[in-house]
């Protein structure tokens, strides 16, 4: 059994191995002509541009949380952070490099259709969905062998929960960073271009139209990547954590063997046991994405999505098999925690499909959103606000359920529920390679449209990229259902092995919301998202003002611009940098809330904190789930009207429509999915300086 | 000591008395020509029918809480509960009829200037203040004596909370009943009117314009009336059950004199000792409130005032004499509960302050949606969000500092910090009676004004009572933070109570949120907000579909209306018969909910109970705040470009600035308002039948 971290790096090492030959695939392939290898290039250092000045602002917070760990907690802690920080960095670099290298090969394969496409959008995709979980997976085997297995350190695993704290620090940045730069850009680009100037979405005269394009790779897959990096480890660092603390919490010399009668080295490597299947899944089932000779659109979703279903098909035999393996001497039967994690992943698909009925223009609430902007904005954006208030309680019902499958499975097997709970987040996000791999696809595809576009291609072209956009969809929805879903159970298991941790470090926690500080704490942790999203929005609101008024000057003060006329371009690279200073002045005071208020809160009253994070916990999954459902229907009732319902494109309905997808782009880009690693940059800040605390 | 009850009952009836009186000398005032009449009778009819309808309504829900409290608890507690709810639904229905009697003949008066026409409209208002605290204070005195002190029976302090929760279903349906029906009026009349027609607002020809006259009064009058009712009521309760039910929890057999050393009779005597104070206060500054002859409006204002800051001023001095008197052998400094009472007050003004500062357009945020709304209706509904928000941030701290002063009173002076901090809630709503008089005084000027536009009058008078108006806007938001902050603490000490009601009863309390069950009620309370929230928005959308449709029917089908043909009037009756079915029929769910769902969830773990009204209450406020101050910062952005700035009336800021205060709404007037009962509400429904739950 203690083979099992050493596999795990192994599956991490093949996993990147794999995405290298992807990463060789892709570059073989033809860019295309001179305009769209310009463009490419344009996007591609927009981006890398914008990815090396974020890690320069943020590197000076790394260097500080390194000197604070290693002075606070230990200088060990501070390799491991910093190893985190790092590799999470690296992942979204990469991921982010071969995405804008597939863009323009995915629009010159879409020449021959999308059989031909499709791969190449997805192998662009799978570097990125294998990087990360490669790169995430690597380091935490990595980290935890060095400390635990090899140099047996003292507090081994505050260390590894460090290393946990790093790749969430990247999150954050990357995230509010990425999502504020994305929003600004699409904003300004929108608003100046489509609105005041009359010129359509993509078109090359628009000078933010680069900046918008770089957003959708900064964004949705630097930002989404880091995420995932940290979502992933966290799920797998949750029940590591939670049992080591508990053994340290009761036992007067912890043991990593059988400790109570209860199997202590099982329930340290199931998680990476389950990551190790969900490795080995996802890259048996990479290499059925193929995309055959039809060029039917059912058929293609099919063969993209063959390889997720495959994956997550292995790794529920694989989970049943090792649960049975490793806990065969527990008193308990082993399916218990064998359903946790099934039940982890059906929660989070059942979470992804209520994202998808309430943001989705083929159900009751987008329709009815559209429907009510026949009576203009005002109503739409009620409508809107309604719908995504009424998935919060649904979607709170089943985090519910899932708690309490998982709950229930833990029990059944070591009679320790909160194990279950924690390791129902890594059934979500085993197949994380798989997973990402469909996701980082789909802004591929979507760029590859817009360099269509701006590279002035038969529109025949564009269409076949379109089709390719739409079948990333629903696997976008599931990713955000795993993504959503595991912060609430790794937080929940977080903030439970917090509790422990306290009591290892020989302090006692009380979290009775009865206690005056303890409620004062879950008062304030129910303010903090609230006063988090009011930062995320007002920061879009700056930088797209900023972006707004450089385009206006562009096509005020360059002659012939906004007519087309022939060897006029505009002035992209500026936009680009605007967007880019704006976005990472604005990410500094709500990321470093995340770290600064646990920090201060608990050094003066490390109850209050654990209140604080309860209260942040709930009430920010709440207006987390909240923001981005609203935004994704207000978007999707957009799109719906303008696919021809409530009288289409350019009528009033339209126009309400526009405003109510406009309210939403800061909810379902910035501040909804920055909200999720709020909560576990919080939790995990806690747990790794509880023994600081006290 | 003893004498206290008896005391504070008879002040009750001096209160009752001074409310004769008022209502004589409203009566005796002319009411205008036989136009105004009409429109007053008018208002007034429309008015009455909605609460015989809504009564109607919410007497099977009485009935139904009757008869359930009957047998699960005691015969004796439906009586009580039925004592609370008749008292409410009577303040509520004499304050309205009086405010629908001082409309006109506040309108009359203005003819003759502000100095005729303030006494008028304040003396309207005060019937409803002293009716309001009188008939809440006589009811709970009474019981009290009744239950606790003549008969002494069993459970008699769960038989005085039951009182309250009368009181709290009244005002929950009221305020979700009248609030749904004053937006869908409101909404009616302005979309038809205003923007379709292009009619000015309070124009006779509109058919919505009586309803939405009707609307204010039973939102803003009866509702808020209800409102004020549970909450001084509660506040007074909290301490009270909080007391009775720590010695019942600890003791073996419950004694009302000394115990462990604490003088326990003190402690229940103190909050009735508060209120006695706040009342006599509020009597003797009722009398302060007359118009004098100048017409300057920083005059007018001052002697509108003058009754509220003498009250308040005298409460302070009577609460520290009181709390010497009382606690004179409490082991501690006396000063200490002395202080919880006046830091609530403190905080309570402080939290009213803050909604101005929010809402007003005299300050930056206001401002800032103003001139967002450049960009169009998105920047404005996006800043407004944000403004909201971070109010939330700013209010939560507030009250943050309110529970840790008050904690810190009540163990100066017992030891007992959470009693403090029920204590404080007393403080804000000791002068109730004067704070409500000023409260309603200010639909009841809002509505001279309607009917000076109505009956068509000289301009002139329209000014008066604009001017008189705008005098009362300091006031209400001072009473609306005293109604959340009371919410807050109050909601607080009931759900101690609740704790210390489990154990009497036998029972144990986990409030240890690292609980499974614990946490997931957390969960699901945090959750209930949001779905309370999304039923009512959709319920107000509803309700003005429904008047939006009549409306325009009657522009279409009645010749000559639009055009204002002599002799052609609208169908107002049929108006406010749908708006009225409407309402009622959209107040059943959300309201129930606040009843059913405690209910469900305690009888099956009540663990999760306590975790549920904590996610709830903590997520409840933040919710409240935002839609409060949301709402009316986009109101009063709309209002501010209304005056002058960005283009005023008509310009496209101007038509932005319109979609926010539409969007705002329902957020300020129906769902923000009816959330903080509901969170009195779930407690309150808790506490009653912790007994049963155990």
């Amino acid at each position: 059994m203690e083979s099992i971290p050493y596999l795990a790096l192994i599956s991490a090492l093949a996993a990147l191995a794999l995405a290298s030959y992807f990463f060789t695939t892709v570059k073989a392939a033809p860019a295309g002509n001179d305009r769209m290898v310009f463009l490419m290039t344009e996007i591609q250092k927009g981006a890398k541009a914008f990815l090396r000045q974020e890690y320069t602002w943020v590197s000076f917070f790394v260097i500080a949380m390194v000197i604070l760990l290693a002075i606070v907690i230990a200088p060990l802690a501070s390799v491991a952070y910093i190893i985190g920080a790092i590799l999470s960095a690296s992942a979204g670099y990469i991921g982010m490099t071969v995405a804008t290298m597939a863009n323009a090969r995915t629009t010159e394969a879409a020449k021959e259709g999308p059989a031909k496409a499709l791969p190449v959008a997805y192998r662009g995709g799978a570097v990125m969905g294998f990087s990360v979980a490669g790169l995430a997976l690597l380091g935490l085997m990595f980290v935890y062998l060095l400390f635990v297995t090899w140099l047996e350190v003292d507090d081994a695993f505050e260390i590894v929960t460090a290393y946990g704290l790093g790749a969430s620090s990247i999150a954050l940045f990357s995230r509010v960073g990425g999502g504020i730069y994305t929003k600004a850009a699409d904003v300004g680009a929108d608003l100046v271009g489509k609105v005041e100037a009359g010129i359509p979405e993509d078109d090359p005269r628009n000078p933010a139209t680069i900046a918008d394009n770089v957003g959708d790779n900064v964004g949705d897959v630097a930002g989404m990547g880091a995420d995932l990096f940290e979502s992933y480890a966290g799920s797998i660092i949750a029940p590591v954590a939670l049992t080591a603390f508990a053994v340290g919490a009761t036992a007067t010399e912890a043991t990593l063997t059988d400790f109570d009668g209860v199997n202590v080295l099982g329930q340290l490597m199931f998680p990476m046991a389950i990551a190790l299947v969900g490795m080995v899944a996802s890259i048996l089932g990479s290499f059925l994405v193929k995309g055959g000779d039809s060029t039917d659109s059912k058929a293609l979703s099919h063969a993209l999505h063959r390889g997720t279903n495959v994956a997550m098909g292995l790794t529920i035999i694989g989970t049943i098999g090792m649960s049975y393996w490793i806990f065969d001497s527990a008193t308990g039967n082993p399916i218990g925690l064998a359903i946790s994690v099934i039940g982890g992943l059906i929660v989070g698909w059942a979470l992804g499909k209520t994202a998808e009925f309430y943001t989705s223009d083929h159900f009751a609430p987008v329709k009815k959103i559209a429907a009510q902007s026949e009576t203009g904005p005002a109503t739409t954006v009620l409508s809107g606000i309604s719908a995504g208030m009424v998935s919060v309680a649904a979607s709170v019902i089943l985090v519910l359920a899932g708690i309490g499958i998982a709950y229930w499975g833990g029990e059944e097997t070591l009679g320790n529920g909160i194990y279950g709970i924690a390791v129902a987040a890594i059934g979500m996000l085993a197949t994380t390679g798989a997973v990402v791999s469909v996701d980082a696809y789909g802004p591929i595809a979507d760029n590859a449209g817009g360099i269509a576009e701006m590279a002035e291609l038969d529109p025949s072209v564009r269409e076949v990229t379109d089709a390719l956009d739409s079948l990333g969809n629903t696997t976008a929805a599931i990713a955000k259902g795993f993504a959503v879903g595991s912060a609430a159970l790794t937080a929940l298991a977080l903030f439970k092995s917090f509790e422990l941790a306290v009591q290892q470090a020989g302090g006692s926690l009380t979290l009775n919301v009865g206690e005056v500080d303890v409620f004062i704490g879950l008062f304030l942790g129910a303010g903090l998202p609230f006063l988090f999203a009011a930062l995320t929005i007002d920061a879009v609101g700056r930088a797209a003002t900023a972006m707004i008024e450089e385009v206006r000057r562009q096509f005020r003060e360059v002659p012939g611009l906004r007519e087309g006329k022939e060897g006029v371009t505009p002035d992209s690279a500026r936009c680009v940098a605007i967007s880019t200073e704006a976005s990472l002045k604005e990410m500094i005071i709500p990321g470093s809330l995340a770290v600064v208020v646990p920090l201060v809160v608990g050094f003066i009253d490390i109850d209050a904190l654990g209140g604080l994070l309860a209260g942040a916990l709930v009430t920010g999954f709440a207006l987390a789930i909240f923001m981005a459902n609203a935004g994704g229907a207000w978007d999707n009732a957009k799109k719906y009207i303008e696919a021809g319902a409530h009288g289409g494109k350019g009528s009033d309905p339209h126009k309400a429509a526009v405003v109510g997808d406009t309210v939403g782009d800061p909810f379902k880009d910035t501040s909804g999915p920055a909200m999720n690693i709020l909560l576990k940059v919080m939790t995990i800040v806690s747990l790794v300086f509880a023994s600081a605390f006290v």
